[in-house]
């Protein structure tokens, strides 16, 4: 089995949750693993997660982690669904932050699960502070973001020579707070940003990208349901957002990308308009 | 076994790659597979691409792919190290295309095995453009890039609310041809970057940043070979980055975060620079 390297402490600089503990697999007894299962296919998670999944004593997961994942835990394995993402019934943060601390105090291999990549918009310091607090160990494995899902499924990528040598990521929740050289950055020809959760928000950032100069023909691609059986992609233009995406519904979890269009489309820009409304049709 | 997403066209916009070639597994004959090997820990790779290692008739390479993962590979499988990266002889763009192009069209399923996430500084395009060219089918695996398993290694998330509502990935081959609202803004308090191929370009970024009024003190950390068992993390400041950077001397691929230090680091910023030199010393 290949070694687990998250357990082997880095020379210059020894870190918590790698404070020497070795054990046989990637999951440790007593210690809080934070897991990403990706955005949603089984098949992009990965084999370290795969085997915390099958290790694991007790597994906490978010809404967004699909049923067939949480098929691969193993039988034995306490499964609690603390839901907080989304718009159904959720359990308060510090409740979380309190369970995993109760399990790992138990001695269990507690995972806890979340969606895409635990380190990128995953409300991952609150909790892993709350373990440091209770001298709890941690250790963090990486998944697969929806960025990559979803520019993985338009034929793009999230940086090209002689296009864009940057990409940003960010949330529409949090896009009401970005100053003025934000948005006059975002608005640059050949920019590329994902923004995660921007469906609320999608007017209000077309109106402020218009503001500081931004084409009306920017191409705009939505991605609902990255990497499951039911993706969705709506391409179409800053100008033509807002109308878009109210006439697509998309219920499920949605990554904008500003700037990029699929790759078939990006040959022909000037026509994407047309395009676009026929798919829709 | 999990369906094969990449494959299902998706009902607004049926891609190139998605033309309804439905596969057993997750390669075809005659069809190119664009994958990403994460950044060296075999555990790292999804499952798919695992897949894709064992079912590949012919599989080119990158330099930084690590020899556990191409271990992987089916007994039977043709490898080609096209080097592209780094300072040994590398294969010519233009001649990794017509490989890629030749291979595909013997009816070969053909994997071109790029390291980290393909579609995040991978040069992706110009072999895209290739395939397409060549009337060739493509499909796009995605990969864990290393600002993930770096940022895991560190303990700390890549966005935190309070902090940073965004982060930037950018290569440090392209930062000089940056905007001075660039500079602005990657200079401001809490804001975090990962930058790529970041050590030659380190004295230059300092100077540009400290120009447009960042901190002496902002942190920096910079991993080298992340996620491999010579995983080395070194915890600077803005201030002392290119002296530790060559105290250091990395040899290997490095990855560098603006703004962000290891989490135990995080909690006692004066003292940062006394506890890097310890660490070095």
């Amino acid at each position: 089995m290949p070694r687990d390297s998250s357990h082997i402490p880095a020379p210059l600089s020894p870190l918590p949750g790698a404070t020497g503990v070795m054990c046989p697999g990637v999951m440790c007894p007593g210690v809080v693993a934070f897991a990403g299962s990706g955005p949603g296919d089984p098949d992009l998670l990965t084999l370290k997660v795969l085997k915390a999944l099958q290790e694991a004593d007790v597994i906490l997961f978010d809404r967004l982690v699909s049923a067939e994942i949480m098929a691969l835990a193993h039988d034995g394995a306490i499964l609690e669904n603390v839901g907080k993402e989304g718009f159904g019934p959720s359990m308060a943060q510090e409740d979380i932050c309190a369970r995993l601390v109760h399990h790992a105090r138990k001695g269990r291999k507690v995972l806890r699960l979340k969606s895409g990549d635990p380190s990128l918009f995953g409300r991952l310091d609150e909790e892993l502070t709350a373990c440091e607090t209770a001298d709890v160990g941690t250790v963090i494995l990486p998944g697969i973001t929806a960025a990559s899902a979803a520019v993985a499924a338009i034929g793009q990528s999230l940086t090209q020579r002689g296009r864009n040598s940057s990409v940003r990521f960010l949330t529409g929740h949090d896009m009401k707070g970005f100053a003025d050289h934000d948005w006059a950055q975002l608005a640059r020809p050949g920019e590329v940003a994902a923004v995660y959760m921007g469906k609320k928000s999608a007017r209000f950032v077309q109106g402020r990208m218009l503001m500081h100069g931004a084409d009306r023909a920017t191409p705009v691609t939505v991605v609902e349901n990255a990497s499951r059986a039911d993706q969705r992609v709506l391409a179409t233009t800053l100008d033509q957002l807002p109308a878009d995406l109210a006439a697509a519904d998309f219920g499920g979890p949605a990554l904008t990308f500003l700037g990029l269009a699929p790759r078939q489309h990006a040959a022909a820009l000037p026509h994407l308009r047309d395009q676009t409304q026929m798919e829709l049709a």
